[in-house]
């Protein structure tokens, strides 16, 4: 296949993941999650995130995101989300027919939503009319590749908890975010009042299987039956707490953002100054730049790309764990020879 | 862990489909099952069952019965399937929960169910007050071990079609039946008349990964959408459909099967005349043994195993490609010294 | 049309319940069930059963059954309830569809579930492979025209909520079983220890509209929203506040239950020594008769009634408010004729 | 209570309708919609529409615009309309919760929505990571109180069709639009191309109830099952039956609706050149006005009414056909003395 910047999930796994995949193949194991595997990576997510927290595989970085709001949500209650986010737009319509709930959408240019956004929906809670709003939906690091700092994050924390609503953090890209702030991931979320985290795996270099980690214990009350209620549960679970654990021997899992983010900074700063183009400053593995309609076709037949808004010729170039400075720099020279 | 003869779950993988997933792991791939290994693995399905077909990629075996039924049903028409059928009950009400639908079971001893029992359902068709029927779900192998000769499922088939029904097939053990009854798969599935049919591969030897494979093709429309939807898609598709082009080649998904089968033959015949003991011969992998409470409870420790109907004292051992012969011996041996 | 012995449905509505109606009508009111009416109606609700009540209007009985189930229930956690109970036959799926969960049946010969019939299911409470059991259904008086006593309601109850389970009552005809059993409603319902009651009205003479009555008042949090989005609630609703206020006026509700009662006892009792006919003692306002398949046809062309088990030739009689005494003569008359 | 122009639903039932309910209330019949003034409903409809059709009444307005919905959609289908559709806003989420689709809204600050507005949706019709649009809503009138002309319709529809999609009319005040724009209902429905209708009849004059009229018949087919799952059925379906029966005669409706609009028209002219008053003409029976702060304030003490936009001071006046000419003027008078 040709050179893709497409997404970090057009990226294979990480060999050491791989690795871990083949080592837990002997033996027999007990199923659906109780094996020696998954039980050593709850030590793991407990080394990180401390003990009070319960922790919950899913098959796909969607299935995490849908349980943990089924688990925080009735179907007559509403999610506040940012419009462009993956659970309003790229889910297939997976949250509202799992949930039976409606998203509820803020207006957003960069991904981010602010605490006072809240106040659109929170005069709907007296209106039976329409679905309360319970839940607050952020994803760090964001689909338009910005970040919250951890102050932003315990400011929607509060005021969402203030209002009697609860935060779920997608954090499909979590670690990305981790090593651009250089902030603790436990600071960034549970200490910030994280009610629920998706914890992205896929796509920072695991087969498949990403975590669900309740910091708001309460919720995850039946989260076995919920789970398989879900489709999230394989028998052979095995092979993901295999992979989780060597997602977090010697920090793989953040070694492979810093590389993916630095990836990105370094063809963003290559790209700097090349005429008809507008970069936009990458803060994690995302570069966005515009450029003109016909340089997009013809990168277009050489390499795996998304164009993310049209209107403003904008594309998308998101590095990996698996990018290297070659294919960067073959990237960049062939976009100076198109321009 | 203990040996396990709890069922084929608790087997691994076969190193040939490690293999395969370590094979694939190397460029970069289209993601949500667009890659060349989704794409060969259609043409490996469509050696097997003809041309016209559509198959469909789920992560759980649960994930490939409920979206068939999905795809099959609207929430006001009810399955009828056998009371023991894993539908009915062991996937967490997944089935209602994802189809709105309602599972109309019929009694039967032996989880196999007869073209006539479908009539106790069919006067309901002129009922508006109850679900109307849509959908036959069998199970081949059956969740007791037994099997549906091709003429019991196009018997099946003719008399649902006749009554405006489909017909669903559950074979998450299908291959063990192949072998058992050493008739072409295709014969007892798309040539007897079967609908949609999910095809089980995790409990044969695989990491993950099932298929639904429509012979109705109408009703694999938008099945790329209502697969997401329903939480069955992830990213990295590649290393399902890389396992499945290892499972095919050389024929290891029959061979694993048979020999599973074996082992459970073996089993059974070694049991044989041991006093106190009262074995089931087996027709696949299963093994059912009526013993002593007492005995039953001293094997529990030593090995692992359901007890699956204790008002008869029933246990089941369940073989796999995995098992060995010995850890048979070893288990016979044991129960001779217990008993 | 001819006369009707086929449900208490078939009836019309009371003159008083008609007068409500139209005495409703004048001037403007808070739409949504916050007008004066309704206002009052729970003033008559608290005269009945205490002040520490909620009560919710719905639109239909399935619509009180289902909404009252939405919020007892997550979809992961199941319903046990009788067999032929309404909910599991007669509802067309709407539970299942409506709260995501499962129905666990329990087989009944007389529509009665006992306190040790939860047994089946209390085991699965520990197995996530399937439903969680989280409420008890009974129906008062029930789909067999039995009753249950106090003593072996509050049997369930104890038994139920010492297991963490939850009780539903559903009483759409539970006027009925309180004149038959001369014990006070509340005594038999919040007193017993149920927790949430489908109390019925349209089969005893209302145009529309049932009530759900909640003694556990958590489970009524949110019921606004939860209603609206469950499709139970019309703008004016004062129409069903005005009808529940003449239904209650001078024990209209009872009056009428009394004399279906006695209109059931006086058809028993003429039936009875008639030959060839099998009568069984009615409890309330239905009789249970078996009788020659030949009579069942010719009787079916001059009244309507329902054939409720073929098998046993048993068909039913269902007296309402409206049932005259003439009217039951008539059908004696005739039967006596035709045998 | 105190004068209501907050909305249609305010109003009680027309006398004839009260009427025609006491008339229907003899005698037995049919239960679940089978009964004689059911039937003859379906006669009224069709000299209306035509005979192709069918009709299905629903309790509630929501009721018939999720049924239909219902009708039209798979789950992983979505619906278009605009953003301050009824649907999308005012149904607690019941569209989502019963249809399990997402709402896909379009910007509206008229409450239209126009044909090449689907474009903006239309490419999701190739990406399997959104709902797929299926639907289009629209209102007729709307809830900004303005109308589609017979062209727009039938161009919407043309275009929808086109691409593949189907075109329902939330008509809860279709009436209204009838007789303002003084055309024939069926030339803005059926002959316009529109699939399915919810027709409009409790904001109009009736107690409850209102029907789903559908022009594809295909779309129609098990709508009894389909009605009963989704809570939509009474037993007494006669009352529903018997008051469209009155709601036609003599055209009762037309002129319901042609009271109201008159009355609005009336309000508008008479606030027109009050100081400080801005008035929105009104093309049905809502009077849109924005108004000083202190003035709403004022007023909402002595008269029921919305302030549909506080961002402007905007209320809206709603008129039925109740509302009287005395009330109007006293309303208006108060407006000048308070001003």
């Amino acid at each position: 296949m040709i050179i893709s910047f497409a997404s970090d999930n057009t990226a294979g796994a990480h060999p050491n993941i791989i690795q871990a995949i083949s080592d837990a193949n002997s033996g027999y194991a007990i199923p659906y999650g109780l094996d020696d595997y998954s039980n050593y990576s709850d030590v793991m997510f407990s080394q990180i995130f401390g003990d009070d927290i319960v922790v919950c595989f899913t098959l796909s970085g969607t299935g995490a995101n849908v349980v943990a709001l089924k688990a925080m949500l009735r179907p007559w209650q509403g999610v506040i989300c940012a419009d462009i986010s993956h659970i309003n737009t790229e889910e297939a319509g997976a949250p509202e027919f799992i949930t039976g709930s409606k998203m509820l959408p803020i207006p957003s240019y960069d991904g981010k939503i602010r605490a006072k956004d809240l106040d659109i929906y929170l005069a709907d809670k007296r209106v039976f009319h329409r679905v309360t709003p319970k839940v607050v939906s952020i994803t760090q690091s964001t689909e338009q590749g910005t970040v919250y700092t951890p102050e932003e994050i315990k400011e929607i924390c509060d005021y969402a908890h203030a209002n009697g609503l609860l935060v779920h953090m997608d954090g499909s890209r979590i670690a990305n975010a981790v090593v651009a702030l250089d902030v603790d991931i436990k600071t960034m979320t549970k200490d910030a009042g994280v009610d629920v985290l998706s914890f992205g795996a896929s796509k920072n270099g695991m087969v498949f299987g990403e975590a669900i980690v309740f910091f708001n214990k309460e919720l995850s009350r039946d989260y076995m039956t919920m789970r398989k209620q879900a489709l999230q549960l394989i028998s052979k679970m095995r092979y993901i707490g295999a992979q989780f654990n060597a997602f977090f021997k010697d920090d793989l899992w953040l070694n492979n953002a810093r590389h993916a983010n630095k990836m990105a900074k370094y063809l963003a700063d290559s790209l700097e100054g090349i005429k008809g183009l507008s970069v936009q400053k990458p803060y994690v593995n995302a570069v966005f730049v515009c450029m003109e309609k016909t340089l997009i076709e013809k990168l277009s037949k050489e390499f795996y790309f998304y164009e993310t808004n049209p209107a403003i010729q904008e594309v998308r170039f998101m590095c990996s764990f698996q990018t290297t400075q070659t294919e960067v720099d073959y990237l960049v020279k062939r976009i100076k020879e198109l321009v």
